[in-house]
């Protein structure tokens, strides 16, 4: 089925009725997706299906009439419930034997924590005729990779961390030698501080006519809890021609949006302001009410975050924040904790407390209780305090707790980001 | 298709090309999946598939093939790429027909807006011959619930917030009176600090006996950093019944796990030690080091912990563990940050500074970078202090940096649920 006309197509199957039963999202398949896509192979469909024999059997015939590489994560396990093998045997109508080599594997990592291959493993030794094995360097389960006609199924471990160096692995060893035709290049531009249709309108004059350019530019507009990310993508045989008109096509929207673009890189709002913040040698201390702890927790998300984040505050109580951070009772009895001179003093108190560069207060309603007609659930107060002076400001987020929570801190980093961009590097 | 002998089978499809080039999990199907099992339907599969024509069509053949019941999410919009409703009445091989009624609900949804009604909007409006309008109070694209035969198709829009009470009104009005002929009966027993493969081996014996029962009960064990949850389920025509059998089960677990059982309700474990507290009386505070938040977080997770949770430090350097937690120099220097007497000065120090009832600490490594040969990455202390005494304890985690703090939180929440269950209520 694959032709150079078009990206060779991939459908993604999860095998496992814990998934289903649980309620739990199926991360391998989105991850395996990603990867695919990066290799140029496109993704008709997901699936997670039951472990029950004919459920597995309909899945794989499906995905067969529809894709021409199949991926299956989980069942592979030793014991009864773990069908992935069989049911690709049955259906490829193929015959299993034992390979000896791989019963030799799994009896030396037994025999390594000093234990005896129980017999029910033999049957992770098993593999389908033409059948090439993926080594799996980190559990007992081998992958399978196998051939038949123009189309291969590859066959993965469910555990991620088994799974995620397998898939490398495979790609490079068999997938992309078979369907690596052309190349799929992608970008992104984040931005933050902005909503998605005040994006949306400013981007489309400059990516609409893409669409239509002998290598059309696909766009991809995606909002979550605060930022807003564009992505472009385009495939086709001539990978460094691609790249470089992505790289334009990027350029253009960075040159529109300016301030408001986080980065061009796709890493995270928190670790793009760990990296302002470490270019200029500054320190951080955030002072929090509403966001309860989860600004520091993005901040310090970022691996090596402790070369610039000094300390925080959590202060729920007013009598912490007089006690941590300095605010004047008087303060807080004349305006309320939900303002800006309150916010403005949380910041300022920080930061003459802490001796570090910059600081960043966040004081609001999360909810659902504890609103007032004058100020309502999701009334959010700011103020960063630093070498440029202390700034405030006030923002009404809707949604429910989790999501004024979320927004509030995307919020403070974005700030803090305006406030850092401004200073010279 | 549907018989009494068997419950009900669900297929669900999310359509969405930007949930598979974004590599986005769907978090709709595994919601609906939930929703439709507790009204005792199961679920074949469910799909993630693209907003194309064919892939669409492919798609819905394939679930009506496998299904009594196919829900699909997306695609519903007003534009040319939300195909869902037309690709649902050609392969079910329906006419569409503008309802009146919904176009008037539409322009009036505009209107309260001071807007007017975009053609491209009528769209929305179109039904299949039969089907029945579910009603949007959040969106303009209204739900459809169309029968066919013995099967029935339901149509939600994308986003969660719009879908989720649209989902609840046509399971009540549509789904359980055509579908819910048994009743499926779920309990759980949600354990802390102690690994699934210790659990696993000890509530065995226990459940094992339950499969065989005349009304068998399904067991499933997951664990997710830190927690272990025993799920039960039976399915049945004697709801009743089934409820009792399964709360007799459930008792049997919580008489053997004792101190480890977190709660019998689902609820979480933050929440479990907040309804703990608020029950005591007691206040709480959280010294952090390596979980820069994460726990504070999780405590304020909870709506209405402000009446529990009084503040928190995080205190990432040696300056702020002295300066906010009056930990001693000293102590730092003989033993380092990461040990058990800086972790029991710091919960000490916070509890007298902030006068609450109990205090709980961390330090430790998250990595990837800090690990000594003494100190590797993932060795992390505790302490808890409060009303009786001072406890400290070390653990050492493996995983990534994520991994690592998140464990470290649910410890640190399971100490304290420990030390405020042995105080009496």
């Amino acid at each position: 089925m694959a032709r150079v006309s078009r990206p060779p197509v991939a459908a993604i199957l999860a095998a496992g009725s814990e998934l289903l039963l649980l309620g739990r999202a199926d991360t391998n398949s989105p991850y395996i997706a990603g990867h695919l896509q990066r290799h140029g192979i496109a993704v008709a469909f997901t699936s997670v299906v039951t472990d029950e024999h004919d459920d597995l059997v309909a899945a794989l015939r499906h995905a067969l009439s529809r894709a021409d590489l199949v991926v299956c994560t989980g069942g592979l396990g030793p014991t009864d419930d773990d069908r992935t093998r069989d049911v690709v045997a049955e259906v490829l109508g193929l015959t299993l034997h034992e390979d000896a080599a791989v019963v030799t594997a799994i009896r030396e990592r037994f025999g390594r924590r000093g234990l005896t291959m129980p017999e029910i493993n033999r049957r992770q030794a098993m593999v389908p005729a033409g059948g090439v094995v993926v080594p799996n360097t980190r559990g007992t389960a081998p992958g399978l990779w196998i051939r038949t006609g123009d189309q291969a199924v590859l066959l993965l471990p469910g555990p991620p961390r088994e799974m995620m160096p397998m898939l490398e692995e495979a790609l490079r060893a068999h997938v992309a030698p078979r369907f690596g035709g052309g190349v799929a290049v992608q970008r992104s531009v984040v931005l933050a501080g902005r909503s998605e249709s005040w994006v949306d309108e400013k981007a489309q004059p400059i990516y609409g006519p893409w669409r239509d350019e002998p290598v059309p530019i696909t766009t991809t507009i995606l909002a979550s809890l605060g930022s807003v990310e564009l992505h472009l993508s385009a495939y086709g045989p001539d990978g460094g021609a691609i790249a470089a008109r992505l790289d334009a096509a990027q350029a253009a929207l960075v040159e529109v949006f300016g301030d408001d673009v986080v980065n061009t890189d796709g890493t995270s709002l928190e670790a793009s302001v760990g990296g302002m913040l470490r270019t200029r040698g500054w320190t951080i201390a955030a002072a929090e009410s509403c966001t309860g702890g989860l600004l520091t927790t993005r901040l310090t998300d970022v691996p090596g975050s402790s070369a610039y984040l000094d300390r925080s505050v959590v202060s729920y109580s007013n009598a912490s924040k007089e006690a941590l951070l300095g605010v004047p009772p008087a303060l807080l009895q004349a305006h309320g904790a939900v303002s800006e001179p309150v916010a403005a003093a949380m910041a300022d108190g920080l930061r003459a407390r802490s001796g570090v560069t910059v600081t960043v207060a966040v004081t609001g309603i999360a909810g659902p209780d504890g609103g007032t007609p004058e100020k309502p659930v999701g009334l959010v107060c700011f103020a960063v305090s630093g070498p440029a002076g202390t700034e405030a400001r006030t923002s009404r987020f809707t949604g429910d707790r989790a999501i004024i929570r979320a927004l509030a801190a995307t919020t403070a980093l974005d700030l803090v980001r305006r406030y850092v961009r401004r200073s010279a590097a």
